[in-house]
């Protein structure tokens, strides 16, 4: 999708400082609640666990970072939350809220960004990575950014790692677009489901395999209506379906039986996964190259990998 | 470095014909070399092998490959060859020749290529992944590219992956080094060792980690003096420089102890390995962008990765 035209009108700086402070409090709420539900997972999950995993239940394990603006100046930080446990082989939830100036040759690309180049940005990022091959990789990420312009993105997607349930017939399948629709058709038509999961479906897509990352979701950007109560509860209720999902389909899933020929599938697949990232995540390779966080930023590539 | 002003003149079609054909012949018996050299390694080795390792001496198996070009036409091939051994955990040594047009956003980047958009390349590219922690990882590649211009380009570095051994003081440093700065100086001064080495060493270089892939080698390309003949026996002199040191480097090491911590650190290492291939490599992201054989470009990527 190419930068679009932006013409509604921002709120006043008031209600803006607001909405910022508002978005970002919410992505920390949201961080919490999806830590406590990561945790209870790995605390209630009875096995059996796969032979290398530790066997205590994990917990989360934060590291909060600052930020240096390309300027030179302070431009805020984060707070990194990685798991290491018996269920989730590795997973990581990133809140951060960023200011600064964009580097000029970026300032072209971001909406608003060319008439003054300052922006605002804060947003939660959430990548997991299971043991069991039963259960699906999941991404997350939701943000609120700020230039001359104001917009929410974000989405979610869901990468079952076998091909055997790595289609849109399967019960995590269904469940997962379920509750993304339902998030959108609340906020119809603004929220339109049908753009939001085609679009996810152009995205995550590596054109050099000619295959699909997973199996979708729903990818949005520059999503504002001029209503930023309402765009704000869009986005929270597609973080609120992202908690609602997941740790049903991890439940449902994370004392499967699995072969040693799943798991080669499951590290082959994540294989695919870093291809993605590394090839053409616009998100990873502009905050390698914006002096982002790199452990954050890289904290989505998987534990362990094959490319056999 | 930006694309050169290449000034010095072509030979005639018929001497470029010849020298086309006779580069294809090098690159194909410097790989029949490389093949001979890897295998006499895995069948003389004598052990102890890592325990997920087969107990078989590795083969090459080669796999030939067609490719078309972006105008649908036919655009040559090449060969892949590709060994799982017992001391090398994944090897593979290619050879292609192709031919065709580039496709018009690749044009302004390679030299000669906006006047006629025709080009003929032919080269060889290897890369090897030991399991013993102690046996350096190494690339090396060499081609031969026309345009309405004509050059030779390539290298060869060396990624030991352990720390310890990771330094410019290592005997393994100091042999490749030494083996490439021979190749070079018996060509120079058109073939600059200085400035191959550090062509290599800022190439070779992960912006985002600020830090090198390996200890460096040399890199060079657009390199063409008018006298083909010199060229070429430049460039087969890196092919075999590479063939003296590398071999020699991996029988020296083959049988040091390990620790398991040493093989995780490798591990990790290789996923820097990917991390530069897929981010910067230009090589890998032109033959994914252009169409080429996906296979061979990525079987570049390490068999087993971690990112704990």
């Amino acid at each position: 999708m190419q930068k679009p035209e932006m013409t509604l009108p921002l709120p006043s700086e008031s209600e803006l400082a607001a909405l910022k402070s508002e978005a970002a409090g919410w992505f920390a709420t949201l961080r919490d609640r999806i830590v406590t539900a990561l945790e209870t997972l790995e605390d209630q999950a009875a096995g059996p666990f796969h032979p290398d995993a530790p066997s205590e239940a994990g917990k989360f394990e934060k590291t909060p970072w600052q930020r240096t603006d390309h300027s030179g100046a302070p431009g805020g930080g984060g707070v990194m939350a990685m798991l290491k446990g018996r269920v989730f082989e590795k997973a990581g939830v990133h809140i951060s809220t960023v200011h600064g100036e964009f580097a000029p040759e970026f300032r072209a690309q971001m909406p608003g960004a060319s008439e003054d180049p300052r922006f605002f940005a804060t947003g939660i990022s959430l990548i997991a990575h299971p043991w069991n091959p039963n259960v699906p990789t999941v991404h997350m990420n939701t943000r609120f950014v700020v230039t001359t312009k104001a917009w929410f993105g974000g989405g979610a997607d869901l990468t079952p790692v076998l091909d055997r349930r790595r289609n849109q017939d399967d019960p995590d399948t269904r469940l997962f677009h379920a509750s993304l629709r339902e998030a959108c058709d609340v906020h119809a038509p603004a929220a339109d489901y049908e753009k939001y999961k085609a679009w996810c479906e152009e995205y995550f897509f590596l054109p050099h395999r000619k295959e699909p990352r997973g199996i979708g979701g729903i990818f949005y950007d520059y999503h504002w209506t001029g209503d930023p109560k309402a765009d704000l509860a869009f986005t929270q209720d597609v973080g609120q379906a992202f908690l609602k999902a997941y740790p049903e389909i991890v439940f449902a899933n994370l004392a499967k039986d699995w072969t040693e020929a799943d798991r080669l599938e499951q590290q082959v697949r994540r294989g695919r996964y870093v291809e993605f990232n590394l090839l053409y995540d616009r998100g990873t390779i502009f905050g390698l190259k914006t002096g982002g966080n790199v452990a954050s930023i890289l904290s989505s590539l998987p534990p362990t990998v094959r490319w056999p």
